[in-house]
């Protein structure tokens, strides 16, 4: 039986101690929130949990093992950093940090004190993107595009930009689903309110391959869009977060090129050595389960078998160092920033 | 009466033949394609119209006042110079010429010569392009952003990326509708066929306001996509061109801000300053005049009354500058490309 | 304050409780089910509510002002007497009863005692068919139909047919919306398993004007669909309940009669009599409260006020004696029953 | 070579005229209308091709080895009669005749003279509906129910109701994908326009199985909808008729039931026998052909091996039968036809 304490009961707290409330194989021993007003639902709700506005005080509780952060990413290194030298498992919020250099330094206690860090990816614990690696995995054929469209009337943050809030989302699932890294990334957005972050924005990661992944995030589209199409050689998906129950469908569509392309016969025969195909569709049935609960199972899982989670420190790492990337890219207009460059700087 | 002749009878020429012989301004005098084969098929649908192989011989038929031209895009300007050379007005298919020295030739012939030049910029004659026209000049507010996917399976071409087949449309769909021409363009693509042009790629033009232009567009999709969305600071509109009828929609959502953002009351009384707005949507019965037909008697108007179409070949230059600009950023990954620059190299 | 006991903690009681507890105005006293395995997540969730699985115990508690009866209907008569005769105020799941008959003792039983008897025609009380009834009141014109889909893969139920636990949806939505009630019903459906009652029936009901309405419900779909026409003689609604905002969709279109149409022109003259409209497409805002607290409000309001809710016991009487002689027209393929051959009956 | 002649240049003749002329087996000889105007229109596209008012200049043609009919439905039987008596093959027009009479009488003069008659059941020949056939002979199970809904904003008819307009499309397409016919029929409808036929309707075919069929159909619908649910007991199919590509989707959806259901253990454990099961949904690649060109080139087949069509005369008569029926039914408010009776009528 794991002990978990939850810190931060804004928008997130309350699905985590939901879903720890739900399985038989852990309990909320404590819920923090500097902002005491926002406990009163908690001991309306769960009475024998413990609730507190002093982070020290579960620091000390020794019935706490785990540490569920959903704090503003400003806070995640601070009270991270102080639950692992407290001897706690992490389960944080992403994005993870708010830097690469925080992101890592994480990593790395965690590491020495051998205890679990895992990033709250919630979107590769679902069930439609778990198929979408499988697909990836064999299915697809050669990677060829990624194309994301996150966009819907959102609420306007006013310390990150529309990336940090929105394109996250598409970067865990990229770091899920692709054996591949992205090696450079370029963002071009914009900001419609005078002295506020970018509310829409364009991300383009490039990859060694030919692969390349384009996410499209809006925090002021006039209608909620969750869709992205995945290209391969084989075959290719599209996958529809908003639709109920048909959320990834498989096209049995493309191209196939025969005979030699190189040979020079000009443009009417070379022509020809493009073929185009158009077969069936599918739509596979997905595991329902509620992804949080999934992921939180995992997490007690490598708790208790000191094991890493798929979505560890390190990929949450890497996708902090591309949100980076992207912030940097952002402020030159587009400017290609080689990953491995924020690499040696960081 | 206006006396056509039509040069190239593969995929476009057959909607023109049909188009002028409907109306009753105008005739189809002759058919003209290097392809002897093809002619047969205006011999059999069409036989009072004259056909032949030898572009020469229409220019020298007075009976043809106009030539409506719709070859490949490399044959446009010798084309279309040899026509206005032999007095003929010209209607040319978009892009309007390979590049925006040969494109600014023909503007300037047709000027000298006191000829209606004409580029097909189909879209712009749409009921649907005209309406989000009107709403631009009034009901919008200041333009936000223009943010169009246009994919499909499609065919490869071997002389020209993705770009100048697909986002042409867009290009003379922005250059119509905003008052506001780009300033500067970023494109980023990847070809997924060695050897072959870009089969994916993402435009985005930059103004001088703060409005953002995006484009993706793609030959290697899933599912076919025709849909736009446009934000403004009053309103918003979502343009899909597959809807049998409702082709735009006009929502009443957006963000309003009230008070002094610049008094720097710190991030909580900021927050109270942004407020949102989620009202009616409107779908505006539209013109549903095939675009083609409403195009064509523009082009005849013109030519009665001296006057220069929507679509002259100012815009037609136009769209070519940036397609050239666009061209040249993608074979530097997305290296921003001024337009000015682009002016001045020309 | 009115405080409240809940009956029955199946699968709507415990809605029933959250927005009891939501309210400022009302407290729930208690929570009574014969089960009594279901009464931990009470204690779990709301420690200050009392639980029992004696009704008894129910209706001589004085801080008892009202009970919400969400049982299997066939207990709703017996229960909603006992809590009339115990004086409190009623608020019964739909349907109301399980005969007309039934119903109508009920009706009387709250008239004499003075108490307030709502049934929970929870449609209602949403944004979408409020709005369906003012668009009904001024600016249909004259109603034609009005076609209700609504069908799903959903629970098989093994006393009552698909009928009583789908159609009564659409029945309350009609008595709601039409300032008409039916004269008739025919019912025509169909069990797909031996000794089930129908899985799939189709419900019309005539009215003395040229009204009909017409139901389509089902156990056995593949897809889920909640999609309703409204025709009327000036505009037509499309209301789809699971369009996420754009629940009801208003069209300008319809047919415009002009002239004479008696005067036997002959055919070519009649033809030209009727016009055809098509105009624009309107999507209003709609107010998105969760019903079930606008419906508990208005219950809470009759109370304080001695004031008749809505849906009161008439309109719950009304619905049933057109499921009753819907099951009666279902056993005899369709045979048309006239609803005051059904009051004669009663 | 087949030498055909089309009499009727209105809706749906040029779309003959054009299909034939484009098949290689086939050659247009004349085509005849009453309405000498219309016939200017064959002249221009057509040059070679005779026209006429005078149908019986074309039973004299010996070049005209078969008649394409596409007149109103009242002058079918007499144009049919007269095509047969000269000796032709008849391809006519859906439905086959004004009423079951007329067309058992087609059908018999075709049988003693050998020659083909077809009837226009355009939609058999699709390659939706012929999947959907293959579908239900192995992949369905047993036949649950077969639910079409043909809705539109459509041109009001004078003579007949929108039954012989609209219904007729889904009584040919059950005519050939069920094996079971149907026994018996109800049909309710309204008309909205005095004097007028009905514009709306609903048509219940019952069989002697547990299959159960209906077919809403609607003149004044805000919107198209051409959507069919097909239930089996072992899967099920949505076809939608206006998606432009995936026109048949099957899904792997239903109910499972186990054990002995007549054992009478009560409700709960009854309740436990029914499973329910939801899979993949596939959406197989369909035969694109135009339907109308597939079913000439089946008609010549025929013609030239002396065999019998799929939609022969014993279809079309099979479909005004329930035609009939369901007018009959109309006018009296439902009452159920029994198919036998108007055989015995008949």
């Amino acid at each position: 039986m794991i002990g978990f304490a939850v810190v931060g009961y804004g928008y997130w707290g309350p699905n985590l101690v939901r879903n720890i409330s739900e399985t038989t194989r852990a309990d909320v021993v404590s819920v923090c929130d500097r902002d005491g007003s926002r406990l009163d639902g908690v001991r309306g709700r769960y009475p024998s949990v413990k609730t507190t506005t002093d982070f020290e005080e579960v620091l000390r509780d020794p019935k706490v093992d785990a540490i569920a952060i959903a704090t503003p990413v400003s806070s995640h290194f601070r009270l991270a950093m102080q639950a692992l030298m407290a001897g706690k498992h992490v389960f944080v919020e992403k994005p993870m940090a708010a830097t690469a250099e925080e992101a890592s330094r994480m990593v790395e206690e965690a590491l020495r004190r051998r205890l679990v860090l895992a990033v709250d990816h919630t979107f590769v614990h679902t069930g439609a993107v778990r198929k979408m690696r499988e697909l990836v995995d064999s299915g697809l054929g050669d990677m060829y595009y990624y194309d994301s469209v996150r966009v819907n009337l959102g609420l306007f943050q006013h310390d990150v930009s529309v990336i940090w809030d929105l394109a996250v989302h598409d970067l865990s699932i990229l770091d899920y689903v692709l054996p591949e890294k992205p090696v450079a990334v370029s963002a071009i957005g914009m900001s419609h309110v005078t002295g506020e972050p970018e509310n829409i924005a364009y991300l383009t990661l490039f990859f060694e391959s030919k692969m390349i992944a384009h996410i499209h995030v809006n925090w002021l589209a006039p209608v909620k869009v969750r869709r992205t199409l995945v290209g391969g050689s084989s075959k290719m998906i599209v996958y529809d977060d908003l639709e109920p129950s048909e959320k990834i469908k498989i096209y049995d569509k493309g191209i196939t090129m025969n005979g030699n392309t190189h040979a020079g016969y000009g443009e009417k025969v070379h022509q020809m050595l493009v073929g185009y195909r158009s077969g069936d569709m599918y739509a596979p049935r997905l595991d329902m389960t509620e992804a949080l609960k999934h992921e939180l199972n995992e997490f007690i899982d490598c708790i208790e078998q000191n094991e890493r989670p798929i979505a560890d420190g390190l990929a949450g790492l890497r996708v902090v160092r591309v949100l980076e990337a992207a912030t940097r890219s952002l402020a030159q207009r587009g400017r290609v920033i080689e990953l491995e460059e924020m690499r040696r700087i960081a």
